[in-house]
């Protein structure tokens, strides 16, 4: 039995599509694959995403690596430049103790605070390199600089890398592999300079196909599992690779348009500046949200769908939209719903186990 | 004892000085004060509201109300144009045997539709009227129709009621507040007309201070309790009057930016065409969130505080960022920290027991 709308429904089969085919990807070029669980945070698909080869999980926080450390995870990278105060040294500490960990690094103070905190305790450093994206991150020229102050703060350095985040944008995608590859290889001759065989750790989902595999050694896509709205105007997906939607149910409707009852707090208000709305209708792809509240999406189409209908809306940025909901819906083959027979989809459903574990 | 960043902090004697001042207001004019409950989702603060004079609560969600009548209240109304299929009928029939209840309308076809699934049960309708901000809601010269239509289908026509969302919009709040007015004037003697006494219910926390008492007899803000960047952008809150803030830590640093450890997971997506960021900074008014992913938001400023300290963010729309978290933190007097003595406040917490509750 499902839920009531708005709720997130999986399509198992795409997903495991996904997982297997960007798998065999990484898997032909001897990349080793480390997918992004901030997008799933759901144990369910961590052990799908481990058993087609993944050598373990990214994670964004602390909380999100202890979360996958209960569920059975043994080898996890937080790629965020922590600040290691006593409170997170304590829990990082722990989870050194029965999982093999790592987190990011980007300037000197930062490693030897880590350093201080950690106090010995095994948790390893990537030093972050900003490969064209402009948020966190030393300039390639800079990581061999940051990862000897590492060495200095005690901490053991695993290697390099980067999120090439500037590949969320139209035609920049192969532009911000090509940046990332020739950045990270750069900050890799900087920590080889020390003596040390770095991982080059890199990668985005929309960036994915285009990565060199001369300059990296790992990656870390995390949206490809389910593909998501921003992907598939990117390019970075195709519709039939769409593996999650929220279903919603028309409570308004007018000549040209209709409102549904899932909203920001259902969907995610993110919009890039070229997104062409605050998300689509995987049965319409002309059909855009327009307008979004917190609890109404505004979608204008050509044939609005009856008052009552349920409808399946793809979110812009489904890690955000992911981390909005207690529990994912999983149906084998989902498709639009037929009125006459609604409810005759078996469903399961997987916890977000990882959901608001922002700390 | 706080808990590690990022986290949503709320000043507990700046949060009863706007229910004070907003309940104080609607006494002076007569108004029934039904805070909007979204905001907050915490009975705790429900329970303030209540003591400080309000008839009863505004919820968006059946989930909702179920959640804050489980915690005491006796008064609920669903402000939002609900399909009634069985599952919600079961569901806000519970509710009609232990609390009063009320639910939105827009169409005859909708309220045909209430009127067969509740089959007899107390839900009551208000008639929502769209006056301005074209999402949902009739035209007022349709409300009599609507109401009709809802008598015809068995149900109990309580009301007129709007949202000016319009008067999110810079200059937007007194015209917002005189359009409902007119409006909800309209439609409420639509509803006369059938021999009915409507309540006619309005007011936004943008609109609220132009709210006209001779047109509304209710007025359901739900922001002003907490405030945020939103508000203080379009005047309709002061500074010195926020009283819930984002604690983030700094993990990056550079010539006048830094990043820090709360994004769009902490703070919510939010952005108006209007604002001038993704947020802001309680303790430095020119601050700006200028970019903002799931676990970064980039601020620019003068002059970025130094590295591991924290800072007071103010969320864009603080109702999705509530929404995001477990708890909220709550002290006495919140302020910005003395790195010297970071942790000197006695926290308690109160839950956010309606999280997620989107259904």
């Amino acid at each position: 039995m499902r839920p009531p709308t708005p709720f997130l429904s999986v399509d198992r089969s795409r997903v495991e599509a996904n997982v297997r085919r960007v798998a065999g990807w990484a898997a032909d070029r001897g990349l080793a694959l480390r997918p992004h669980a901030k997008t799933h945070k759901s144990p369910d698909l961590a052990a799908m995403q481990l058993a087609h080869g993944a050598v373990g999980l990214t994670v964004a926080t602390v909380g999100e690596a202890e979360v996958f450390a209960d569920h059975g995870a043994t080898d996890l990278f937080v790629a965020y430049p922590l600040w290691v105060d006593a409170e997170r040294a304590g829990r990082l500490g722990d989870l050194a103790g029965r999982v093999r960990i790592a987190i990011g690094v980007e300037s000197p103070e930062a490693a030897a605070q880590a350093g201080r905190a950690l106090a010995g305790r095994p948790v390893d450093v990537l030093v972050e390199v900003d490969t064209g994206h402009h948020r966190t991150g030393v300039a390639a020229a800079e990581a061999g600089r940051v990862a000897e102050a590492a060495l200095r703060a005690g901490l053991s350095v695993r290697g390099v890398f980067s999120f090439p985040g500037h590949s969320y944008a139209p035609q920049g995608r192969a532009a911000a592999a090509r940046d990332e590859a020739v950045a990270l290889a750069e900050a890799a001759a900087g920590v080889r300079a020390l003596g040390l065989d770095p991982v080059v750790s890199g990668g985005s989902t929309p960036s994915l196909a285009h990565s060199d595999a001369s300059a990296l050694t790992e990656v870390r896509p995390g949206v490809y599992v389910f593909g998501d709205a921003q992907q598939w105007e990117l390019g970075a997906c195709t519709a039939d690779e769409i593996a999650l939607t929220c279903r919603a149910t028309v409570v308004s409707r007018g000549p040209g348009r209709f409102v549904v009852d899932a909203g920001s707090k259902a969907l995610g208000a993110d919009r890039a500046p070229w997104a062409t709305g605050f998300g689509r209708l995987l049965d319409d792809p002309e059909a855009r949200v327009v307008q979004l509240s917190e609890h109404h999406a505004v979608v204008e189409c050509s044939s609005p769908p009856p008052l009552g209908s349920t409808v399946r809306l793809v979110p812009n940025h489904v890690c955000n939209a992911v981390n909005l909901a207690d529990r994912l819906w999983v149906t084998e083959h989902d498709r639009a719903e037929d009125p006459r027979a609604a409810q005759d989809q078996q469903w399961v459903s997987w916890a977000v186990a990882a959901r608001g574990r922002k700390a």
